[in-house]
C-alpha cells in the first residue's frame, strides 16, 4: 500500500529534571530546620509523603507538625510493602488536586523505597509532572532505590509492574535515619551495598570483607562512605542510561532470582535485599557453571555473603518445603520485566567489576536451584 | 550548612520513542488487513483498546474478531468523556498483566481522544513503558489529540490532571472514520483545525473561509489535506518542545477559556472543540482589548467562527442562566495546568500566525466575559 507519511523526530529531553543533586549530611541537630527552610525557599506548594513508622520518629514528628502549621500537606501511608498500591498513589494525587496545587508544587518523599517509589510515581503523573525531593530513610533506598528515577507501585499480585522514569530534583542522604532500622531492614539494605561493590567498587568490596565488625555495628564513618560510594557509582551508570536500555541493566545483578524468590515465598516473607543477596549467590553459581567466572571469585563472594549471614543455598529455607520450589522459581522468572518474549535474562559476572548480560536456557537455571 | 554533594547530569533521552511515524491513508477497502499484518509483523503481544461505539462499526467489528482469533487482546471501554477514568486505565493495564505481556508488547488505541489519551497513559505506565500505536477515529484526534505524546485521564471532577508525555510509535490517519461522526463530533474537531490554521497555516485559514460548503459536507480531498496540514504543523511544534516548556504552549490558543467553560457547564455539556471555538473568540476579543491585534483580524476570525455556527458571545447559551457565570469561569481558569501560582495565563494573537503568551489580570478577563 502506497501512502504519504511524515516522520516526527523528537528532540531528546530529560525526564522531568536535567539534574539530580545528591547531598550528604553528617549527623546534625539542625537537619529538619535545614529541610524546611530549603523546601520553603524553593516551593510555594509542598506535599510531604511518609509512612506511619517514620512519622513516629521524634524529630520527624516535630518536623511534620511545623510543616503542617506552615501549610504543607502531609500524607501518611501505612508502613510496609503491602501498601505499595496504586490506591495509595491516588491518595497522594487526590490530596494535591484537592488543594489546587499547580504543577510547580513539590512532592517530598520521606521514607524507604516503598514511599519514594510511590511518591515519585505520583509526582510524575501530577499534571504531567510536578517537582520531587527524596529523603531516603533506609540503607536500601540510600544506596540504591532513591537514585536514578525509577518510580513504581504494585498492582494486585504484580510487583512494581506499573511505573515511569522520573528522577528527583534533590536527594538528601542522612545517616541518622539508619539508627532507626531493624536488623532485618539494615541487612536488607546491606545486600545492595554488596551488589554495588561487586559491580563497580573493588575497594568497597575489600572493606566489606575486612571491616565486618564495624559494618555490622553500623559504624557512622564507614556507612557515610559506603552510601556515598554506592549512590555515586549508581549515578554514573544512570547518567548514561536512565531508561535501562543498556548498561543500567547491570544493576539487576541478583534480581532475576530475587524477584522470583519474593514472588514464590509470598511478598514480604523474604526482605528484598535478602532475596537479592541470595540471588547474587545464585548468579555467581551460574557464572561458574557457564564458565564465566573462576572458582576463586565465586568462593570469595560466597564467603562475603556468609560473613553477613545471607543464604547461599540453592533453595532458601523460606521455600524449601514447597513442592517443586525450583520449577516455581523458574515460572516466576518468566514474568521478569527485563525479559524478551520467551527468554530469561540474567546478569552474570566474570569477576569483580566485570559484568555480562545474557539469556540463559531453563536447563542451566535448574542446575543452580 | 556545609555538605558534600554530587550532581547527577542526566543524558537527554526521548520519552518512549525517538520518532513517531504519521501515515496518511486514502479510503481503501484493505485498510484493516493492512493494520493487522503490520501489527503482527512487528509485535508478538498486542492489546487493542477501543470504545463501544467504534467497536460496532462494520469494518471494525470484523477487524476485532480476526484480531481476537489471532490472540490479540481486545479491551472495549464504554463510549464518552465520562469514562476517561483512572479505573479504565487500570482495566487496560490489568488485561496486559494478566496475559503476562512483556514491555515489548504494543498497545493499540482505536478511537477518539478519550481512548487514545487513556491508552497512551496505560502504555507509558506498563512495566515503565510499552509500545504504542494510535488509529484516531475523530477529526479532533486526527488534527490534534493523537499527535505529540500527551497522555492523560480525569480524576473525579479534575479533568486531564493525571498523565505523562509518551508519544506513539506510529499514528494511522484514515479519513473513512470521519463518515461515522455525528454533526456535533465533526464540528468539535473542526474547531481544532481552525485553531491550527490561525496559529500556523494562512492557506488553510483562507481555504476554511472560501470552501465552507465543501468543509461542511466533509469533502474527502479537503479533509485529507486539512488533516495532513494540521498534524504536520503540530508535529513541527512538538518536535521542538514535547514537554510544553515553551513554544508548544501556543497550541493552547482558546483553551484557557475552553477548559473553564467545560468545567462550569458540567463536563460533556459543551463538546471540547465547541468550547475551544468559543475560547478562540474570547482570546481574540482579549487580544483586541489589550492592543495586540487589529479590529480587522478579530472580525475576520469572528466571521469564520460564525460561518461554522460557533458561539462568539461573551457568555455561551449553555451557561447564560447561571448566576455569576463570568466569576465562575474565572474561578475555573485559576485551576488551569499552565498557570504559575496566582496568575492566569493566556495565548493571544497579534494576527494570523503571530502568537503571544502572557499572564493577564482578572480585570481584563472580566471585560470579555
Amino acid at each position: 500500500m502506497e501512502n504519504e507519511s511524515y516522520t516526527l523526530n523528537f528532540k531528546s529531553v530529560p525526564h522531568g529534571t536535567e539534574t539530580s543533586k545528591l547531598i550528604y549530611f553528617k549527623k546534625t541537630k539542625d537537619l529538619f530546620e535545614f529541610f524546611w527552610s530549603t523546601f520553603r525557599r524553593n516551593y510555594e506548594e509542598i506535599i510531604i509523603v511518609t509512612d506511619e513508622k517514620i512519622a513516629e520518629l521524634k524529630n520527624v514528628k516535630e518536623f511534620l507538625e511545623i510543616s503542617k502549621e506552615k501549610h504543607a500537606e502531609i500524607v501518611t501511608i501505612p508502613t510496609g510493602e503491602i501498601n505499595k498500591t496504586f490506591d495509595n498513589v491516588l491518595v497522594m494525587l487526590n490530596r494535591a488536586l484537592s488543594k489546587g496545587f499547580s504543577r510547580r508544587c513539590t512532592f517530598v518523599a520521606l521514607g524507604g523505597g516503598v514511599i519514594s517509589d510511590m511518591c515519585a510515581l505520583a509526582s510524575s503523573l501530577y499534571k504531567r509532572g510536578a517537582q520531587l525531593q527524596i529523603i531516603p530513610t533506609t540503607l536500601l533506598s540510600m544506596s540504591d532505590a532513591a537514585i536514578g528515577g525509577k518510580t513504581g507501585c504494585d498492582y494486585g499480585a504484580y510487583k512494581n509492574m506499573l511505573g515511569t522514569f522520573y528522577p528527583a530534583n534533590t536527594i538528601y542522604f542522612c545517616p541518622e535515619f539508619l539508627d532507626s532500622l531493624s536488623k532485618k531492614e539494615y541487612y536488607s539494605g546491606l545486600a545492595e551495598v554488596i551488589k554495588t561493590a561487586m559491580l563497580y567498587d573493588k575497594d568497597l568490596f575489600e572493606l566489606l570483607k575486612s571491616d565486618t565488625r564495624k559494618v555490622k555495628d553500623r559504624d557512622e564513618v564507614i556507612l557515610y562512605d559506603a552510601i556515598k560510594k554506592c549512590s555515586i557509582a549508581k549515578s554514573r551508570i544512570v547518567e548514561q542510561d536512565i531508561t535501562e536500555k543498556d548498561i543500567r541493566r547491570q544493576l539487576n545483578l541478583g534480581h532475576t532470582f530475587a524477584h522470583a524468590l519474593e514472588s514464590v515465598a509470598g511478598f514480604g516473607v523474604v526482605p528484598h535485599g535478602c532475596a537479592v543477596a541470595w540471588g547474587i549467590g545464585r548468579a555467581l553459581e551460574m557464572s561458574l557453571n557457564l564458565g564465566y567466572c573462576s572458582k576463586e571469585y565465586r568462593d570469595d563472594v560466597f564467603e562475603l555473603l556468609e560473613l553477613y549471614g545471607y543464604c547461599t543455598k540453592a533453595i532458601p529455607d523460606e521455600i524449601k518445603n514447597l513442592e517443586d520450589a525450583g520449577a516455581r522459581l523458574i515460572e516466576a522468572m518468566k514474568q521478569d520485566k527485563k525479559n524478551e518474549p520467551g527468554k530469561i535474562c540474567f546478569i552474570l559476572q566474570k569477576g569483580l567489576e566485570d559484568t555480562v548480560i545474557i539469556n540463559v536456557d531453563e536447563k542451566q537455571i535448574k542446575k543452580v536451584l
